[in-house]
């Protein structure tokens, strides 16, 4: 796997991917997010990949959108790459046709790739997580910072505003006080603020933070069936929008029957009334049952 | 009332609810399914009782789905009890339907009746709860654990996933990354991580177990209107559900204004002007307002 | 701005709203609900405001509904500001017309208009918050607690329910468990419970109180966006009831290309890449951009 501006390495089940352009502090670019989408379908369509760690190269996680075009970084039609009378499509009303890609928030489409991913996704958060490099976090399932790692929601001091689906990540992540707290002054913020705002699960020494992310996807990848975990994935985020539980019921009895018959279930209770490990062989790219999606895709309209 | 798999004991207002199969840890079996439902029912029709205590007798809370069947547990098709050709039930169409009791997620059963409760429940956790042991905690109000107590969501260990509605209740109990983390793995953990991680509200020695719980169920009991208390556990969890808060000020000023005109408010005034405990008189299976339910009926379908 | 039970002052882009019936504890009355729905509506019309902190004058916040009607409190056939007859509002049909002002709960008018608000809400707690007191907190962004605060969510107790909208709203602050212990049993608790459940931010000591709660006030309007900060404040809300981050995306991107060609942008950008603070000029009375509101209003009906 070649990217730009991404290292992309399977290891033992596990994958990891750093953001890459350490010089220029793996600021956010088109090709980042491009790069970060197409990563995610590889590791979905991998088996060799039971979880992912993401991190970031050299002192920083990822300061944010690169601002190499200054003022105009975010104003689309000012942009030497999408000058508007060419780059921003339209809708047959004359109206702005905001499902087209070059007009979507690009943190926005990399978060929902990640919500729709079918392995644990662990951030592995070293140095500086700003703008964009912060709200990316979010859909991440567990975030671990060195000590070094500092956060800023920054986009209110810039005159934007939060992105990457931020307003619906966040307060389901710290609590809505305290993500106004952080977005609405955009100040930077260390890595103990973040833990005791519950936006990071463990603060670690510079040096210990890839072996803790790495025990922690060891954990997953030696012991869970894949198909089990790529299941839970979806069920767990996807009922956060759930209204009732009896949604959850509904796929609780069609995952419990489906799986039920399989040799993985088979095999996690011979392996647990054996005392020994599980060796589970169920694959996530054959063996998902025919229940999934049970969810509608929700397009961008 | 007399049960095969449970205690059902009522004093001073106070029910409790133990898991009695200490031999067996107190596995989950589809009998111990049935009496669980059947209890919350009288309980909800016994204005003798205003709050209920769950516990389990012996060294487990409950130590999960009774395994007695090893590598069939979950194959209905394949189960003693459930042979396929008979026990399946099937849609005109050929299709499973899964809206038949004996299809449906049993743990999940317990944890839609739970929802549905009149009256505070809390759950004092006195040894391993695990699998259903631990997720039919989710729905209960409020958790106490003896430091004896362990928790497992252990589901992707043994190839299943997690049931009991977990997806939907685990998320807004301890949040989606803690969530994940702990049903990713299926490692067991002791009772202060889940004190760490908001699972339990508290962590007390073994022997100060039982009274903790009955203090909290006194406080309740000895204070508030039954009524009152029923409509509360209600409005809060179904608004956990809701899209904005104008469906709980609907709800709010139909309660406010048939609630206003009764006698248990005139004496929950005059009470505190005289500065005595009150006496409450109405009763649940009596004195619910007329706009309960306010919900519409959620069947599985 | 003069109002019979409040102050509104307005102080170098703060202003402050202090409950103002210190003689009566504060106590909530319909002349204090109409007047805070008044304050807030002048507060967002006012460029001047960039930030609102809420405290009361004397020594409680605020006690509750003012209980000098006694037992007639919450009857609205019996009070003699609401007889019966000419007082209850009715339907074609002959039901009661709840989505009349004058039968809807008074505190949930008043939490609704703070949901619908563009400006930072901060809670200084200098005493007693009780009842509606109490609730009315919930809608605000941030609570800070003088180390003489205390709380209660006393309805249960009152024989009446939980009101304000607060079962929307207490849950999405402190969690399921903690809502539902502390509105079952109606205990008034102490500051640093309120801390520990995660009810407010920090407490403080007396003295301290209104400087913390200016120095967060102060932060904001400093340093951010005044557009920017009222759309923020709005899409974190209104994305805590939505069911899908893809909701959160529409309005990201329309923002974003909204905003990013704005001064106020340029502004954010050159001053951070010139490492200064910046100076935004642009007005929430008139550079909101033309996609707010996104959402479809929500009348009582």
């Amino acid at each position: 796997m070649s990217y730009e501006t991404l290292l992309y390495e399977v290891s033992d089940y596990v994958l990891t991917i750093t953001l890459n352009r350490p010089d220029r502090l793996n600021a956010f670019t088109g090709t980042m997010m491009n790069e970060l989408i197409d990563a995610f379908d590889k590791a979905d369509a991998d088996d060799d990949v039971r979880a992912i760690i993401v991190t970031g190269a050299g002192r920083a996680f990822c300061a944010g959108a690169d601002l190499s075009e200054g003022t105009k970084t975010f104003d689309f039609a000012a942009r030497a790459d999408r000058p508007d009378k060419q780059g921003t499509p339209q809708r047959p009303d004359g109206g702005i046709d905001y499902s087209h890609e070059s007009v979507r928030d690009g943190g926005g489409r990399v978060s929902l790739r990640i919500y729709e991913c079918l392995k644990p996704v662990i951030a592995a958060i070293n140095g500086a997580a700003v703008g964009v490099g912060a709200t990316m976090l979010l859909p991440m399932d567990i975030r671990i910072a060195s000590s070094d790692a500092r956060f800023g929601f920054v986009f209110n001091r810039r005159g934007i505003t939060p992105e990457a689906c931020s307003s619906w990540f966040l307060p389901r992540a710290v609590g809505i006080s305290q993500a106004l707290e952080w977005t609405y002054s955009g100040r930077v913020f260390p890595a103990q603020e973040a833990l005791e705002g519950r936006l990071v699960k463990q603060v670690v020494a510079p040096d210990a933070l890839m072996d803790t992310a790495r025990a922690l996807a060891r954990e997953i990848a030696d012991n869970s069936a894949p198909v089990s975990v790529a299941l839970t994935r979806q069920m767990m985020w996807r009922m956060l929008g759930a209204d009732h539980p009896m949604e959850a019921h509904k796929v609780d009895s069609r995952s419990i029957y489906a799986r039920g018959r399989m040799q993985d279930v088979k095999e996690g209770i011979s392996s647990f009334l054996e005392k020994r490990p599980p060796v589970f062989t169920e694959k996530v790219s054959q063996d998902m049952p025919d229940f999934v999606p049970w969810w509608e895709p929700r397009p961008y309209k």
